[in-house]
């Protein structure tokens, strides 16, 4: 398990890859997000806009599924009390493949609750030709190792 | 159909309700963001933070929902470059009701490309006891209306 102290500014956290399939964004955008671009692939204002993308709330629920995979899962993560500066940078395709990293920008202990702390990290996602899609500065309470 | 003229500082976009289950607080969860307070109420770390709740990026995909519903769908919007000051005030728990409101910050015409602009509206979405659950700045390409 990492704590607090685990995590270094500069730190790099190196996800893994996840393919973005046409059914999950269509499935996605009905329940959550269903603008026509979203859902409609022969729609006038879809091939207007170049075809099919993926709602910028599922890129970034695919943001979290990944860094869950690379390193909260195994991180004495509590909550998160918000994001800065999203970013959707170019759409998210059909059959796109989504990787990342996150840099960790800063990992304070709490002066009020000294058990836990802040950590700030810079996220970065891009698809299969390099093209960042996504980038946003997150920020989570994590533990403090125990004594 | 609403055009970038449509919209005025200052002006509130009421949202619905949507009702938050269960069941699609663990499914979001499973699919998205598998930590164990938003998919396991049996858990010491659920119990400790009170109980299970939704993944933030749920709460955020739900204000979408009720965005499309309230007015994105009639609506000229295109895509949005991204959102700031996202924050994740409370905890949303299974079976809370939750509610919001957009209210336009600004609508600006594009120099560069002047067949749209810009809508920036501040968003609040609260639960059925009037908690703030999720603040945010958002930021949506509309298009002006044809000539």
């Amino acid at each position: 398990m990492k704590y607090l102290e685990d995590f270094h500014p500069g730190q790099c956290i190196v996800f893994g890859n996840h393919v973005v399939a046409k059914d999950a964004i269509v499935g996605f955008a009905e329940a959550f997000d269903p603008q026509v671009f979203h859902t409609n692939d022969a729609h006038q204002v879809t091939q207007e806009l170049g075809g099919l993308m993926a709602s910028g709330w599922h890129t970034a629920a695919i943001f979290m599924r990944l860094a869950v995979e690379a390193y909260l899962a195994q991180s004495a993560v509590l909550t998160s009390p918000g994001v800065d500066e999203l970013r959707w940078l170019a759409p998210v395709r059909p059959g796109d493949t989504i990787s990342g990293e996150a840099v960790v920008e800063e990992a304070r202990q709490s002066a009020s609750r000294p058990d836990r702390g802040i950590l700030t990290t810079h996220v970065r996602l891009w698809n299969q030709d390099g093209v960042d899609v996504l980038t946003m500065k997150t920020h989570a309470f994590v533990r403090v190792r125990p004594h």
